[in-house]
């Protein structure tokens, strides 16, 4: 592969306007530098030399092909609102943005599926299907500002996979334009099919390292038959909501959602948006069984007597859809609320469920080990954590210990049987880790595969593995 | 690729008595005739060089090393049960046969996964989970003779898929042996997670052309909270049992199953097990409604009266285990009930769900046309039709005109936005079709695909693309 970096800005200006429109080519110190990284600060990233607003397949095509021939690296774009960096820029690229591919193209209700262009916000697209009865359901914490490629890029988790699955379990089929410019369709909008290998699974979850997205068909289930309840605890100590979870598992509860919420961030919740979470608790866990009538509710109950016999205190039932959605909104925003106390260095990983309690434990041992502030909000009936590592800006003895601790965990994780990523991908962040878990065989398959697909190494170049 | 014609039968016994016992290589002619193919007979089929009856890993990985040494091909297989030719013998092969492979290694009923052998009948894992409060949802037709290995390498789906999914969607991890015999682990134990490319999703479907399945690690679901009822309708044409299906999925109703069965199936069942199934209807509908408690019985409610509104007569409901198991059963026999009266191409397509009354309109005037007796099951709610063209045994012009048929619904499923394999794979049979719906240059990445996993061809080459 021959990488030329003799090309200027106005080089790479000049050539994408022989085919995009004068507003879609951004290249100024200011915009390339705002197209620069995800929310993985943490990780490196270089300015794009310039930033294509893609409003079409073919735009995306076109860039691509010019940018292979050009000896052009490009990475694909979303809202940027990733953790670990998979849409960071890298050396001599171009940053292909797909935020104003922001349409819903179909929604066809006898078959239940939407087609989606990339740029449209997740409670975007939940919102507009809601209308015809139809219920999108990966939601990540970010599904307010992530954009549906962005979750197809990375498979994206959420707070209602417990039961409903992650974002490959809802995608039908793709259009995809290839590392050399070439479109195809993969897929299919049949409820099954098994034509051929599952390419569409493969593209899923890569990171926008074997082809660009620029449509997405989504099954959808319906909205109606749901019955809400949220089950809320209290615990003394993250090990005794650990314990909590890991009994909920093995009683054979499949919850809708089961979230864990440390003291830290629910602190951090209340003193931003006053919603009166309580405050002198340890550990909260914040359940949604949805069951539809009196089935429902007895689920409800067994879940609170897990709670109760774990050492949950206040354990109550909501079932007012305003009340359960305050309560889960207050989850969503824990992100937030810790990053206006000092820089996130943000965990991903996913145990297995049992080994909640003592990954929980390990987590604490290794703040105090490092002197350093760790919060943590989990997916917790998935076994997926997410330890937030704290450290106060401009404190860089802080970082360089927060980055130890970082280490350490994703170390833990892998000695308890679990995984570096459980639902944020790849990108830069957790490369050693990944590296560490597949293994030199299982990662030269991923080479091949890489290299059958993007054999100039032209797409996002170094992430995902 | 160099593929060496030279060697004998003897020859190849003398090899692979290197690394194998006596009673683990099958070379006389009666054997290796009996290992030559699956029950896609009408596919070609060339009797192996020889018959691995592998006991490990390591003989698989062994095996296959000598044979990529060699330049000869490595046929997996399972039962060989498919209804494609997946496992069917190719010029100088051997045929890896994972029938001993039979355990169950592993079921850990926290976690709710199992981790098992491929030559466990799926069956047979259903009943050793079920005896730990677990559920292994994927049940093809064939539960009760094929292999989860064969299930896994061909995606096998089934009757419940239609709310529950198809075999992908329970597999977290493999154990694969490669093309040149080095062994790997893909995938995951923990509910989550993104740790590189989706390797298990490529290698499930992929028909033994990537690599060989030694284990298989399945996600399970707790087998407690359902509450089981059918739902029987009885049409006056396969039309009107058709709108019923469409209706059912326009009323956002997700049954557990909903299988259609015509008279010529219901007849043929009846004539050999005097079950004393109706003989005077045109076409059932047999459907399943797995809700907990009042919810449910609602739902059967609503379905009961869609079918009535598009012509169902004699809708009846029932709730005794024993005869809802009766009712299953008669429709998991009609393959072999069938198979009694002729020689069967099996169909297998899958159109969008609202085109089922116009694609069984289709396969009718099919018929008519090409005068053949056409028989039909489906899986209707999903819309994965399965006609079975029946010609009568010796009759070479009903064989040829079977062919012709075949190819014509195929043709009339793509027009109607279908895909040509709903479950069983693609096998040789599938091959025309499945060209067709790709285009080439989704084949020329399936291709990529394979020559990177595989560049020598040593495993089942020509097959599943």
């Amino acid at each position: 592969m021959t990488i030329s970096s003799s090309l200027t800005t106005q080089d790479v200006r000049d050539a994408l306007l022989g085919f995009l429109e004068p507003d879609q080519v951004l290249d100024d110190s200011e915009q390339t530098r705002a197209y620069s990284h995800d929310r993985a600060e943490w990780a490196d990233f270089t300015p794009p030399l310039a930033v294509v607003l893609a409003r079409s397949t073919d735009d995306v095509a076109a860039s691509v092909r010019w940018a292979a021939a050009a000896g052009v690296r490009v990475v694909a774009r979303g809202a940027g609102t990733g953790l670990s960096g998979g849409a960071n820029g890298i050396e001599n690229c171009i940053v292909v943005s797909l935020e104003e591919l922001n349409r819903v193209l179909e929604i066809n209700t006898d078959e239940r599926y939407a087609v989606t262009q990339p740029g449209v916000i997740n409670d975007e697209l939940r919102r507009i299907v809601a209308e015809k009865g139809l219920w999108y359901p990966p939601d990540p914490a970010s599904s307010a500002i992530s954009t549906i490629g962005g979750n197809v890029a990375t498979n994206a988790g959420g707070i209602c996979c417990v039961k409903y699955g992650v974002t490959r379990d809802y995608v039908l089929g793709l259009t995809v334009v290839l590392a050399d410019g070439d479109v195809v369709e993969l897929g299919r909008r049949t409820a099954k099919g098994v034509a051929g290998y599952d390419l569409t699974s493969l593209l899923v979850g890569s990171e926008g390292t074997l082809g660009i997205i620029t449509s997405v068909t989504v099954k959808l289930r319906p909205l109606a038959g749901r019955d809400e309840r949220a089950v809320i605890g209290y615990f003394p100590s993250l090990e005794a909501a650990g314990t909590a979870v890991a009994d909920v598992s093995r009683a054979g509860i499949v919850p809708a959602a089961l979230e864990l919420i440390d003291h830290t961030c629910l602190s951090a919740v209340d003193d931003w948006l006053h919603l009166g979470l309580p405050s002198n608790v340890d550990t909260m866990l914040l359940a949604r069984i949805d069951e539809a009538g009196a089935a429902g509710d007895a689920l409800a109950d067994r879940m609170a007597d897990i709670f109760e016999a774990a050492g949950g205190t206040d354990v109550e039932r909501a079932t007012d859809p305003a009340e359960i959605d305050r309560l889960f909104q207050a989850r969503r925003l824990a992100h937030p609320a810790l990053e206006r106390i000092g820089r996130l260095l943000t965990e991903d990983i996913c145990v297995p469920r049992r080994a909640v309690p003592e990954m929980l434990g390990r987590i604490q041992s290794i703040a105090a080990a490092h002197d350093i502030v760790i919060a943590n909000i989990a997916h917790a009936g998935d076994g997926n954590l997410h330890p937030l590592i704290v450290a106060p800006d401009g404190d860089d003895a802080a970082k360089a210990r927060a980055k130890i601790a970082f280490d350490a965990i994703v170390a833990s994780c892998l000695e308890l049987g679990g995984t570096v990523t459980g639902e944020h991908g790849v990108g830069l962040l957790k490369l050693p880790g990944v590296r560490t878990e597949l293994g030199p065989r299982v990662l030269a398959l991923h080479r091949s595969v890489k290299d059958a697909l993007d054999p100039a190494g032209t797409l996002n170049p170094g992430k995902a593995f």
